[in-house]
């Protein structure tokens, strides 16, 4: 008998259908021998639309009150879970962020969690019942006030529970079979992989994959969390992201005995690139820049800056941010122009992130020359690069992104042979 | 400076709108120096939708996650409420019925207040903040869970609070300029009562009147809180339900120096009546009839057995009952028919209730005549008759219901000059 935490995002408990479809899921696992600890997001599109009430009624909401608000899509889709459970013969309790012990920080609306005291959820799991409870919540001990996680908070409430009663697995449940070579909405004959290293995940994740996010795959990795990303819509198994030193229950048939070299390929469209042109080439005007763009609250990505043209003395900088950063870090840019001593400002919100990511690189050579011959054989043009240990990106022209993805993921030969199966919806 | 507790329904807090109108009329008694309170209750038909939702999942919803579930409306209305009126520069926090203390025995979605304990609320307001408290909701200290008081529920939150908090006023807002001398929708001549009994008002609650729930009165009556019934759409002063020794804060112009024996007329068609015929007329029948209805579930009103044909040594038991319980009524008796020995069950839904409530019956005689005369010239047959101290209730064909209304209404002299506005929409 295992102890599984199970996280169901907002598309998957989306109306009462789908609620008694994962209502059934969990049964299922119980009636298999094992105690049950449910993370649940908000129904469907509810955040969205408490937020757009917030709005009609405050133009900045004030940002304990938000939470208190935002915090109630939960207390709706876990109350349902729990009492849909009930209705099919067994014993549910659900739990608020504050009644599981979710204890946070104060920080409305981005709160990071402190600690968990999961002192009830002991009780209830000792009692035989299946434990839900509202995900993307918890509640500050000081202020005794609700706070919310922000973007993934149920992905990370689910792997603080798992942490915190030392479950033996921690299942992300959503609308996609695992964590695939590439985006099979992307790259159709993307592979669903069986597992996945989470420092590859993490850098997946950090560059467009969005089936796991970042903060609750660094919560499973520090706190050494077995995280099994699968499909509420199969029962066929995931992919399994594994810690150092980790190993997944099954290991797959017919595994390599060695790791491939490259985990996957990820497109990121949701940049853009702001070019400061003519900066004057002495010490410190890049950190006249950044300081700056950050000043700004932009999230700068990848920085290039070009070899200065010796005649001018003058180099261009170039960097990515989100795009939806990109006129606030303009606007203060612009405004520093005569201090920075800069020539003009170029914006670009034209482009697409390609990055292959893979533990075997730090082992193996030539990794990156089969990406650039992929793309110039492609006859596709590259921007900018950046590299970590094991990734390489490359910036290019974003109507080029879906082509140069399914050139290179071919490349490394990930190509699966058959054609994944792509649901509809996200979660939250 | 004063501390006054208000209470909003659904409606008036049934959009961002509504919310606004509210938010700007509780800044104004805060702008008028005095400390603010409010309880409020969830969003329109916010209720409804839960249930539905919760009828769709479980045929018969766990009731303590239907608790959970229900206690998010009032999450969302309170939240929206305190951010609105933190945009317009006032410090606004909002409570759950747990964090205001509000704590209550364990019965799931009709709990009682066992004590309220508002030390959260007492340190916002000696902070200057207004606070918002979600009504309807409280907690059991014994099993940590939340809970539902049941229909009225936030009227009585409201009164609680105002009793723990000893504040000076609780004021009671509805879509209704306060309580008026009969239904002005069927009774357009109603008349605005500036002051009521406690006990007068809780017999008008009891036969039909809506605005205040009984149990917020009683509540208010057992601890000396003022109610003030006022009209969200008005600033004018609405009607004070006073108890022993209260008094209305300022009295009206030209106040009569004795009450008026007569205070209202309720109206009442929500009831159906059951008649248990050709009963034996042997001690001990009655008894067994009324337990079988009382397991049943049904919530009997009025009783009239006629007097026994000595010819037959049988007699007739009508009893009315509301509506909805009917059914499982007559099912039970007639389970048991044989054993009681009754000849038939006649079942009527088109009947109507008028009940005359005045304090000065008590010490005025030719009350009842009054209304027996007045009905008399109208044509109108009476088909059971009872009374209380301070109330005549007779029951008469439905149809007739409205016309018996004004009729009486005018007999006892209570018909205003002017013609009552009605707004559409009730709260919770």
């Amino acid at each position: 008998m295992a102890l599984i935490v199970q996280k169901y995002g907002g598309s998957s408990v989306a109306d009462a259908e789908s609620i008694k479809r994962v209502a059934k899921r969990i049964v299922d696992t119980r009636r298999a021998g094992h105690d049950v600890v449910v993370a649940v997001s908000a129904m469907g599109d509810t955040t969205d639309e408490l937020l757009e009430l917030a709005h009609d009624v405050a133009p900045i909401p004030a940002p304990r009150e938000l939470d208190m608000l935002l915090s109630s899509g939960e207390r709706i889709s876990m109350a349902l879970l729990a009492m849909t459970i009930h209705s099919m013969g067994f014993e549910a309790r659900s739990f608020t962020g504050s009644q599981a012990g979710m204890i946070t920080d104060s920080h409305h609306g981005k709160a990071r969690i402190v600690d968990v005291t999961p002192v009830r959820l002991r009780e209830a799991l000792d009692e035989g019942a299946i434990v839900i409870v509202a995900g993307f919540q918890g509640f500050n001990r000081d202020t005794r006030d609700i706070t919310t996680l922000g973007r993934g908070g149920s992905d990370t409430t689910a792997v603080a529970l798992a942490a915190a009663l030392n479950a033996d697995v921690c299942e992300i449940y959503s609308d996609v079979d695992g964590i695939f070579t590439a985006d099979p909405r992307v790259i159709p004959r993307a592979r669903k992989l069986d597992r996945i290293s989470s420092e590859e995940m993490l850098e997946l994740a950090a560059n467009g994959a969005k089936v796991l996010y970042i903060r609750a795959v660094e919560y499973a990795r520090r706190h050494g969390v077995l995280i099994h990303a699968r499909s509420t819509f199969s029962s066929a198994e995931g992919t399994y992201v594994l810690g150092e030193g980790m190993q997944a229950p099954r290991p797959s048939e017919g595994e390599a005995m060695e790791e491939p070299i490259v985990a996957g390929v990820a497109t990121d469209l949701s940049q853009a690139k702001i070019t400061v042109a003519g900066v004057p080439d002495v010490p410190g005007k890049a950190a006249e820049i950044f300081k700056i763009v950050a000043k700004s609250g932009a999230n700068v990505d990848m920085i290039v800056q070009n070899v200065s043209a010796a005649s001018t003395g003058r180099t261009d900088i170039s960097f990515t941010l989100p795009k939806a950063d990109a006129s606030s870090a303009i606007k203060a840019l612009a405004a520093e122009q005569s201090d920075v001593g800069f020539e003009n400002l170029l914006h670009d919100d034209q482009i697409g992130k390609l990055s292959v990511v893979g533990a075997g690189m730090r082992t193996h050579s030539g990794v990156s020359a089969i990406l650039f011959e992929a793309l110039s054989a492609g006859g596709i043009n590259i921007e900018m690069i950046s590299t970590s240990e094991i990734r390489i990106s490359v910036v290019l022209r974003g109507s080029d992104l879906a082509e140069a993805a399914r050139t290179v993921h071919s490349a490394y030969g990930l190509d699966s042979e058959i054609e994944a199966i792509v649901h509809a919806g996200t979660g939250r």
